[in-house]
């Protein structure tokens, strides 16, 4: 088993612990924001939070006027590296479908920003990171944040960027969460907004599932109440758990039955005990052991926590209309047909409010029996409506190709 | 937290020791039936077990010619207690709806018949038994078992009550499961079968929702790969996460939705922390923290197991229909619109595999909003249904009405 020291060990790559470019791909680059004790970042629970770093990767160039940026934001379990090498796992990037040269997000013409979030653990300030004031990782001493904190973070580091208005902003699941949270508090910081397979309120199955990931991890005697950092031990066996269901939401059952049906997994017959007989098993046991090498348990409490918070209706007098009235941003929104975590459904409610407060909008549901996780990957109907999307919006904008 | 030996000075109820009459209800009363250890019962895994005891209970009077037998099969958590006081639990029995004079399964008609299943711990010999071999609780040296491990071992019961043909054999979910296996293995011995939503085989979802409670289960260190019962101790944590994760998968979106929406538990504003704020946390916590008191966790993963193995296409050569070739057993199948655990399209399978093999089946899908768990409630077109189906098969048969 994976100890604590020998994550910490780990994880921190020397990669990314300074500005460093991506030999491989000349024009991305990995950087690091800090918010400084004097401007602390201020919470929806109430408190402020400082110092805040932030963990960001860029691809292509930003021109001259600044007009050309898109912002990515990424899922729960994401993370700042779109495509390239991701500096702390060594595996491609989440999003290589959709970024790069000549893709739908073109890094030969946008400047393409991705930051992990408030609270994760891949190089922003989470629950892992050292407390200043106690000189001692936080724990669940870090406060509980939501999908606002997150996208308040954001817009720091876009003011630090010097840009007044993004181009796009656009990401799927808890990213199109965040892309509607900015378009509501920022919508002059917006020009176009695409959020994919989300939704604007998590719904009681949503915070169910959650819920049965937290405890699994709470139970977990490694997570000593949030403080395995300091126990040299790792809740992994709960995380994983915590995982392999969250993972069985992100497929349909078709794609699980497509994929797998009842096939065996390195053998002719049943074995008769507990082993992974099914390749089903095998490959939800799979994703539960890499997770855990890769994300920290605590991160998965808040981040899970921050969603299930997400309520962009209540945050607005119930009406989810009033969070776009009198925008300017245009928005395209993207659903699955066999997405069962956030279906069409909660996607059809988005595009509703924003025909209420008379925003301009269009909206594409792909036909695909991938499941939620269908964003990530290679689904030609989704990069045509938002590449379509794209490039009405940028010659509107006066954005001249490559 | 509850102790293993706690566990064992309380679920082992006097009343529940030896046959008994139920005092509140005249006509019902618990037995035990043993197969004694020159009779083994037969395992598709290959070895015998004996001695096997059986826990069941009988509702109503068997006639004369012992033809108005009804065996209920029942599901992964439930019992041998239909109605009545359950003598395990004390509280109520798990098909009150169903079960009872003058209802579907009228007592004052049929005598009903349900016992404990084989790998099960409310007194049907399972894991937390002693194996005579060592004089010690068997824990992961219990046998696997299967669908029609359990289904042998019930006509065994039968056979010991001198029952030569069940007038009728139904139940719902893996109950189900036991009533097509009954119909396949014995057609001769069942009039009527009844399975109510259920599947024929488990698909991939299914096996991957079993998997992740079983890992829960086992990442529980209490559970000391089976043999908590030595150590003074339950996974009682792991088993929790289990029963929260399944119970999911038992409700309907809708149903979630309609039941708790993000209503927020005795407080008027979120915590921002990681109480159960909203309801539905509460409730799934409530789930599993109860499911802990009755339940084994080691019978948890038998059953589990069996169900995750049962396909009876595999069974019969690669074609259901097989399964029920020329049969005289009349079919009434049941299956619920929002039950996504064996949706309506599994019990179709089903129901053609039967119409391929010219067997008389009646198919009703029941509108409801109420998910998997719709067989156990309150749904009278499910009622309906199977009224009018048991009324014309008594008919033929015979039997008067009381």
């Amino acid at each position: 088993m994976t100890t604590a020291s020998d994550a910490a060990d780990r994880p921190v790559p020397a990669a990314a612990e300074a500005d460093v470019a991506d030999t491989a791909e000349p024009s991305s680059s990995h950087h690091f924001f800090t918010i400084a004790e004097d401007q602390p970042l201020s919470l929806d629970s109430g408190p402020t939070l400082a110092p805040v770093k932030v963990a960001y990767q860029t691809h292509g160039e930003l021109n001259q006027d600044k007009s050309n940026a898109i912002l990515v934001c990424h899922a729960l379990t994401g993370d700042q590296f779109l495509t390239g090498r991701n500096l702390w796992t060594d595996r491609p990037g989440w999003w290589e479908t959709m970024v790069g040269p000549g893709k739908t997000l073109d890094t030969d013409r946008y400047f393409i920003i991705c930051s992990n979030v408030l609270g994760g653990c891949m190089g922003t300030t989470g629950p892992k990171d050292i407390d200043h004031a106690t000189g001692r990782p936080y724990g669940l001493n870090f406060p509980v944040i939501t999908i606002a904190d997150m996208v308040r973070l954001q817009k720091r580091l876009i003011d630090h960027l010097g840009i007044e208005q993004l181009f796009c902003v656009t990401g799927g699941s808890m990213g199109g969460m965040q892309v509607l949270q900015w378009a509501a508090n920022y919508p002059e910081q917006v020009y176009v907004a695409a959020p994919i397979a989300t939704a604007a309120r998590h719904s009681a199955q949503n915070i169910a599932f959650h819920e049965v990931g937290r405890q699994a991890i709470m139970a977990d005697p490694n997570w000593h109440n949030g403080d395995y950092y300091s126990h040299g031990v790792l809740p992994q066996r709960g995380l994983a758990v915590a995982r392999m269901a969250a993972h069985i939401t992100y497929l349909s059952e078709a794609a699980l039955q497509n994929k797998f049906d009842r096939n065996l997994q390195d053998r002719a017959k049943v074995s008769f005990g507990f082993d992974a007989d099914f390749q089903v098993e095998s490959y939800l046991r799979h994703q539960g052991s890499s997770f855990v090498d890769r994300f920290d348990a605590n991160s998965y409490l808040y981040i899970t926590r921050a969603m299930d918070y997400f309520d962009m209706e209540a945050e607005f007098d119930g009406i989810l209309a009033n969070a776009f009235r009198g925008t300017k941003t245009e928005f395209c929104i993207v659903s699955f047909t066999s997405d069962w975590l956030y279906p069409t459904a909660e996607n059809k409610a988005i595009v509703r409010a924003l025909n209420a407060a008379a925003a301009r909008v269009s909206f594409v549901e792909v036909n695909s029996d991938r499941g939620h996780d269908a964003f990530l990957l290679d689904e030609p109907e989704m990069f045509t409506t938002l590449g379509g999307f794209l490039q009405a919006a940028a010659a509107r904008r006066g954005l001249t190709g490559p």
